[in-house]
């Protein structure tokens, strides 16, 4: 293959983008929007003429909240339309539980019953457009399940809310039949103060205690990972162990700071290599789902650079794996290291723990050959 | 009670120091030792003329690593000895697979399957000495079980690698019968960029893969959950609503930086209260252990001091839980919320919609009589 | 004077607020308005009514952007009636510079000359108006004053056009005559990835390069600080030494995270107390000018309850630090410190060099008589 | 100039390192030294076999702390035999102030005069001793110059201190007339819980207000900036638009953490990058300063390539810089942005400030290009 045809996205690559990614309008808790709506139809045009493979959506990013049934099913019969027209798929949908002012104290873990209720059946009301459009993950993000005060709401309370909450959405999909999983997304904070299982591993723990756990897994997004400070290769290695890693928002951050929604692969190339290469030697099959935004300096024509962008750089990085494994340098070191590790003497007293006390494992060679593979020095 | 004598601590408080916190000579990386050795013994005839219940400690506390038999056994006599006379228990004992380096890149963890024997087996005669000083709870702080270079270590070896160790150190409690549980400490980072396993969460979900899960759960450290941004409250709770809140370790903590083990409850003074308040109001009934270390400016009497102060916070939070609950306008505020939860309408339309969106929390009020009652101004 | 009138705010404390603060409707990233627009007026009139000295305000906070000079004109003299009836004072005005999709890529330190122009004038015109106002302080913070891609600019550029913008508004307020003085805020991202200046000392040190530095000092925000885990206290020590602290911005935040701008001295206590005792002992006699916004879970009452326990916690702080300077046994540990300061021998050898390592400086002592105090236990 | 040898390191790159980093030996809180002693001989035959300019120190670090004049005189004189042995220069010394438990409450702000002449005098010692090595420049690094417990020492005190010193060594230097700068080093904590003047800005702001401000600069360090979460660009940037980088730290760090000092380029290829563009674009002519160490799981040979490796990461970094600026379409993009806002219109009504609201950057699209150049796609 030519190199550059290497950087060319294909549906065969599994790429998806939230109609709210591309379709953002950068408001900013400090600025009004910058950019226009742009319809979903476009939207779907130009990420198929891009080359990716799908697209996901909120039930409001398509249907407004307050849309009639009629309007409701004409704009989904046209969404349909254009998605058969450029055969893209809707591998995903989500529920917003998070923008109407009525969750402003949570949704699936709100103190009041009724708005509990109100929340369980619009994340069904969700699903089952979902299925409607072929999705089989059903993402949910907690975005206001949390606190800013601790005092209101036990938090003990808050986590037997969200597992009846939970365990009322798998029993709608087995009741109906769906072939469906739902993929939990948890973040640290914002936009509360301490959203409630604000990590992979938390949401992975909480799985268990669900009525149907085997219908559960989690949605690891890098930006959330990162904000906490956490390793996501770690973070989605463990998911990857437990069989839990259902989706994966791909997308970049700094570490503690504010939600940035960063072009996937654009700040932290390291690390973004070392997911790409479990995403790709763990074998998911998933889709490479990006949730990020484009900065607030961009227009329309930002928008689209920016969705290239973010599929170029995940083959550019899936490359840097394939060249990792061919290395023959970086693989005798791994080689090296391998043997050592298995023929290093048992330990049986001062001698041999001496022997492995004095041991070099050769991490800054190792390293520095990663990176200046990255660097494209080799 | 007279005032005072509330914050006199006594045995059935349950409060216990491990014998590194107390004993800890001020060394950092940037400076050495600046206190003397404090004889175990010695820590001990103190602990208990303040009100302790109890020591802790990791085998190499009390037993040099190269101890031959008879010093093992001579030292660990005398340890007992002090014990019964000052009364104190030793509840929980725990194994230091950190500081020597033939752990360097990991013990439970190592990718030398030499190296991991000897962690493990290490790890069971902790256990032994444990069961013979009468611990209960064996606590695992995985402290080198993390990475710098991803490209060393696939994570899933690590986890492959942990849960064989942990199934390991189950089978001797259970096939010597030692009424032992076993409590995981995690830790997002330091000394290692990342350890393995970081967070109370990725812990219980781990637990969950365990051959004997009901011998393990968590020991979660304040310090810990805030180095990674949380919310300790957040994180115990979970351990609570999964049964697995074990043991814990107290102590203060800024956000984001090194590893501060600062005197309990002496920085975040609200986020203490609530930790705290969970604690009391889940009938926590395990071991108050304080495990953080006096400034670096202090001589021994300000060790006493940190582990007096210790103590006296602890019973001062809990009074103040107390009063909490007792507190008439606080009460009041907390019912309001209460009906208001319970009582507003079912929402079947715009306007029931609406009037859940235009309800008031007075969350504002409620936290400023928090911080009020914090303060002593009621 | 009786305990609970202690905490009554009166006009001399100096209590100020912006109006946006009050003002604000609760829209973040994720989620619309949960309230109403106040008018200003309204605004005016309850918060003298709680007992605060004077308001603040963005010029497009009373006068929308695209005000014509009539519609300007009558809204200005409404607001100053408003501001006479009611005994409030506007000591200090600002501009926006942010909201407007114009500034997205900086006002001030935008690349484009046309807009630094248009930003540069805006600010003169809300000069003029703080002038008509009576403000004699004029904060600004520079929100878009940053970068995610430094390809696109050259930081050093961007230092000199902030430069030359800060020298045109000096030269105007020279120029008019007007008893007005420029307070900079420093922040360290959000909403962009990195602000330029993000510090008070960077601020501090940029000041000295102006033409006019003595008509410029800072406006630290608390939360700003400790966005970047620095110690706000410092922060505004360093600020006093030199002379420069114009003007502050009370509330708080929790460390590394997204701008939460919570209520003043509701999370961090001890730090709030050390903040208060340091203005309190400096004697600075500035506004106390909270900038913070209630939770979003509140209503118009949870709005006046948020303004008055801003109020209430300045008071009950600056309580604790009198009771600080009186307490026993507080300064006799602080006179105990200080005589070993001053007492203990010139070091000219091994045996002064010893005395002075063994010193312990009680200090855990004294914190814990701090936290002992701030808990209202002395 | 073959590719290859493009990253062979020269004299004349100026790389420099001090004996501490090299010489580092794994000692952390956790854990014991892993690596013997490296004589500084030793040091600076191998750093000049790799290439490297010079070395750095502290005092310390050659002599003994209890040294005598005739052992100190005999190890210097040793040493210079060995720098001219191997044409290695000491363009840089400095003290330790923060390793002897005498500092334990901070060296140039103890409160203690006695501890603060005998740390003004060290210091003298040092810079005695950097003369008689050939230094130009002296880096001050305050490691314990901060508190945890701002109670016991009011920071206006600090800072006056710190100024007090700062004033005799400047006077030191110009009555000895020695060609010599003092470069201060900044970071925002550990050791201590906060250190005072913790970042660049605040010790450009400081220098202000010293009495010989011309003889003292910033000796910024990456890992510091990035502990606070600030860009080590903007940093540098402030630091040169004042004329005051007189040195710098080079070294990685992730963001919010305990101080890593991990090789420098190894964990942020684009902040490194664009650190190193600024460096090479302002002409900056100083040291290449790599204050770093390597991975504790190395051995001595781990110790060589880690310096190998942190010169040639910057040699490709540099490199990466020259293509930049040789990029036709990086530049293309760089020239249509420029022509933007140079050509745009003059704002004076709706319709041209519409004009600049619809703008789009192209920061997306240049960003994209930046780190496919990073990655060697282009």
């Amino acid at each position: 293959m030519e190199d550059q045809e290497r950087f060319v996205p294909q549906p065969e690559d599994r790429f998806t983008f939230g109609l709210w990614t591309v379709g953002n309008r950068g408001r900013d808790p400090f600025g009004d929007a910058v950019r226009p709506t742009i319809a979903p139809t476009t939207i779907v045009r130009e990420l198929s003429r891009l080359g990716a493979y799908g697209v996901t959506l909120h039930d409001n990013d398509l249907v407004p909240i307050d849309a009639t049934p009629a309007e409701r099913d004409r704009i989904v019969r046209e969404f349909k339309a254009a998605l058969d027209d450029h055969h893209l798929a809707v591998p995903m949908v989500t529920v917003n539980l998070f923008y109407d002012p009525v969750f402003k104290d949570g949704a699936l873990t709100s103190a009041a019953p009724a708005v509990r209720r109100f929340a369980v059946d619009k994340a069904k009301r969700a699903m089952d457009l979902g299925h409607e459009l072929g999705a089989t993950i059903f993402v949910l993000w907690g975005g206001r399940e949390g606190a800013e005060v601790d005092a209101a709401k036990d938090p003990r309370d808050a986590l037997r809310w969200y597992r009846e909450s939970l365990n009322e959405l798998t029993d709608h999909i087995i009741r109906n039949g769906y072939p469906m999983r739902i993929a939990l997304e948890p973040k640290p904070n914002e936009p509360r103060s301490d959203i409630y299982l604000p990590t992979v591993g938390s949401m992975l723990a909480f799985i268990q205690t669900l009525d149907h756990a085997e219908r559960v897994g989690v949605n690891p997004e890098v930006a959330h990972a990162k904000m906490a400070g956490l390793n996501p290769v770690h973070e989605v290695a463990q998911a990857i162990d437990q069989q839990k890693l259902f989706h994966i928002d791909l997308n970049d951050q700094r570490i503690a700071r504010f939600d940035q929604d960063l072009r996937f692969g654009s700040d932290d190339l390291k690390g973004t290599f070392y997911l790409v290469k479990l995403l790709e030697d763990s074998g998911y099959d998933g889709p490479r789902h990006f949730d990020a935004h484009p900065y607030r300096t961009e227009d329309i024509e930002g928008v689209w650079q920016f969705a290239r962008g973010s599929m170029r750089s995940y083959l550019a990085y899936r490359e840097k794996v394939r060249r990792f494994h061919q290395d023959g340098e970086i693989q005798a070191v791994l080689a090296r290291i391998q043997k050592l590790h298995s023929e290093g003497p048992a330990i049986d007293g001062e001698a041999s723990l001496n022997w492995w006390r004095e041991r070099g494992y050769a991490y800054e060679e190792l390293d520095q050959l990663v990176t200046e593979l990255l660097l494209g020095m080799r």
